[in-house]
């Protein structure tokens, strides 16, 4: 397409290398921002320029934070005991807004994926460790929350292997039919999976 | 939601101001510019920065433009007794890549619509006229090229009315069923705008 100024493109171009975000959306979106007012653009465009200048990590689970050690890092109402990891920020936040879980997290920032590059050197995976042999660890137990695909599981099996030489139970979370899901519209293999990690009833 | 970090939460916000994207949208773009390299965000927010300090508006037609007059209005090839109207620059893209139109154009910012509070005035309506009555102006033929909404009719019937005092035709983009499709699946009232405006057929 010619778009009527260098402009327009340049930033049609930028937009559409966001993910999920094609250029008939970023010139619907370039065109609304030339609608309104500059300061919304200008307000745009600072909150990134500053989000990518002063972005911190927790020291500790490696979290976006706003501190060297985050909000539930320092919290003292979180059970130390629990450590809990996770593919990204978005991970935490779902976890978090369940009200079900009190321990802390470990932000790996991704998952072993050879297509993609990743491999285990990329992720923060060394950081867990020395988390882990550090002497004021607490920790008793290490839940994995990964996604249940081959990235997932692969990443689980070499964070096992990796686990082995600390005295630790590890667990992850469970798979099944979903809450409020039907049984006939479960896929063979989550059925099958609920079938063989069937819990006691305990009829609550 | 609550945001491990006051940035984030500050650039999801303003990415969610966009129209289409909502916050769990923002969330995954902000990861995701996170995850690239610092350069990918300051490339685009300088392309936004840029765009809406520098875009000029072409003194002719109005459209987007990096000059004062714009490539189209500039061009010794168009048809300079043909004048479209049309809503804003993606329907000059449009009809552009349509390739079946050499003549002018004229963007009006929007269409009227007093439920969003745009009226008259705040289109460039007035640019219009002042155009048409320009010693220079060769123009002979006036097309609508307006969305087949209520707010384009009205717009229509304004501009109509608005443009009686010169001597022009004024015609409208055609109405009907369109090419490919079927009869069955069109609504009723396209498929009776396309029988009270039939044409005649001329077989090719």
């Amino acid at each position: 397409m010619e778009y009527p100024s260098k402009l327009v493109e340049n930033a049609v171009n930028e937009i559409a290398r966001l993910p999920g975000i094609g250029k008939k959306t970023a010139l619907r979106l370039v065109l609304h921002l030339l609608k309104e007012r500059d300061t919304t653009t200008f307000a745009l465009t600072s909150a990134l320029d500053q989000l990518r200048k002063e972005i911190k990590y927790c020291q500790q689970c490696q979290n976006i934070s706003d501190d060297t050690v985050c909000r539930i890092c320092s919290s003292v109402r979180r059970d130390r005991g629990l450590l809990c990891v996770v593919e990204d920020t978005r991970d935490v936040l779902a976890i978090e807004n369940t009200a079900q879980y009190q321990g802390l997290y470990h932000v790996l920032g991704g998952v072993i994926s050879p297509l993609n590059g990743v491999g285990p050197d990329e992720l923060n995976i060394e950081l867990l460790v020395r988390r882990l042999q550090s002497p004021d660890s607490e920790v008793k137990e290490v839940i994995f929350a990964l996604s249940a695909t081959m990235e997932g599981d692969t990443t689980a099996f070499y964070l096992t292997k990796k686990l082995k030489e600390f005295d630790l139970k590890i667990s992850t979370i469970a798979r099944g039919v979903p809450i409020g899901g039907e049984l006939e519209y479960a896929d063979e293999i989550t059925l099958g999976r609920s079938i063989v990690s069937r819990t006691t009833y305990s009829g609550e």
